[in-house]
């Protein structure tokens, strides 16, 4: 009857649902598309679940209600978040890597997409429920990590800047206290970027004490903006005692090793806990 | 035989091939996922290469050699690109993001990875056979769109900044004429970040005379590194004549309507004339 088989509508919406994360497509959208009945796609789409189960390939849902559908959620078992992130923390910890200060190069990771976009998953999978209507991040280097949460999410990212800029339009400033607390830094945000109700989630790359996480905390206050999470790629264990509370982070770092110069970088307690590796 | 039907094999194939665009999968890495035989697979390939096809879906290619594979490449049909330049042209010429100093406001746009997605799927579309080893960038708008062209085309990114960071290690700094050309800026890329002999793609957000972008052309020669292209998302009619040869845009900016306030924007020829709109 139908002209195109379901080895081939099946192939189709996989690809067409990989590339749009966290959206939820009618099954009339996918009857239009493939010239198929209802039922037909329903039991496509139970296939589908089952495969993408069965090989870890991410969450696939049916989404009931007025504006249900089928939804693609990445993610990762939590065994393949921990060793991802596991091997992330043995990349970094190398003793070149570690620079005058205590800092760690890691730009070359976060431009790596495909390191990226895992990370961005395994901090998307996290926050799915929280239903963040943007992800919030400070320039520069949070961006690509901050791009691909928000990417998973489905939904945009809005970028915190050093200073208002001429192309950005009228834009709110505000203080914020960096580094060890001594330094008064600002950072502003065009008034246009987010709206008032709207719900942050707060993505970035690094945290010591937390001070720039604030600031961004303390602007979604000037935006009348609810913060449903912050997360970041890496957290320094010292000072325990951050800025803020309720911060995830990916990996831990434990200072640096005085006889090898490599830096003590582990994955966050939460990630081996459910991983069963606590 | 087999326990994993055609119908399963084929959707998780989707799945692991469109999350890693332009990587090469041997055969013998499904062979082991699903315990098939590789003429088995050979076959799926043939039925995923029509669908992809069929639905304008991307490219899915078979890589003959002794590092040979199957690879799939985010690609929009001709048609398609076109209309979504179109589209995203009609967006940002509303009189509301024309700001003081000929300005569009575009830093929503830069910042919905559907969209950004989009438009780094048709840069890379033009530069796959260029075969660049990196995507280079300035900060900050140009980052997203650098980010997915870098994964389109499975490459990394590689930003460079405005200032040296103390967790970046050894730079280069360099001068480059800013603007009008009457203003002299300095940027600055880490030494470790790109390698003698590698090849770069060159894409940012916007050009007006060009000064940036060749700033990273001379920061490229530093490191001897080949550029392999331009291409920015949108470039002003004026000045004509830009600081560097062989730009690409997808989109053109001709200046605002003073009786409307409206700016001029429209898709670049190339596009128009590969769609047929010319």
């Amino acid at each position: 009857m139908d002209r195109i088989r379901r080895n081939e509508r099946l192939a189709a919406m996989t690809r067409i649902l990989v590339e749009a994360p966290n959206r939820i497509f009618t099954l009339g959208t996918f009857c239009d598309m493939f010239g198929a009945a209802k039922s037909t796609l329903s039991e496509d789409i139970d296939i589908l679940r089952g495969v993408f189960a069965q090989f870890h390939l991410g969450q696939l849902d049916t989404v009931t209600g007025a504006a249900g559908g089928v939804r693609y959620r990445p993610a990762l078992a939590p065994e393949e978040a921990y060793n991802t992130v596991k091997e992330l923390a043995q990349t970094l910890a190398v003793p070149g890597r570690v620079l005058p200060g205590g800092f760690v190069y890691m730009a070359d990771i976060l431009a790596m997409p495909s390191i990226v976009e895992r990370m961005g998953t395994i901090i998307a999978s996290h926050f799915y429920r929280a239903e963040p209507d943007f992800v919030l991040t400070m320039e520069t280097k949070g961006i690509p990590i901050a791009m691909m949460t928000a990417r998973a999410l489905g939904v945009p990212m809005v970028i915190v800047r050093r200073d208002s800029k001429v192309y950005e339009g009228p834009a709110v400033n505000i203080n914020y206290l960096s580094g060890s607390g001594s330094r008064v830094e600002t950072m502003s945000l065009s008034r246009r970027a987010v709206h008032e109700g709207q719900r942050a989630l707060i993505v970035d790359d690094f945290m010591r004490a937390g001070g720039t996480a604030r600031g961004m905390v303390d602007m979604m206050r000037e935006f009348s903006v609810t913060v449903v999470g912050i997360c970041v790629l890496m957290a320094t264990q010292e000072p325990v005692k951050k800025r803020l509370d309720g911060v995830k982070s990916l990996l831990v770092m434990d200072g640096i090793d005085d006889a090898t110069g490599a830096a003590n970088i582990h994955p966050a307690s939460w990630l081996s806990q459910a991983a069963g590796k606590a």
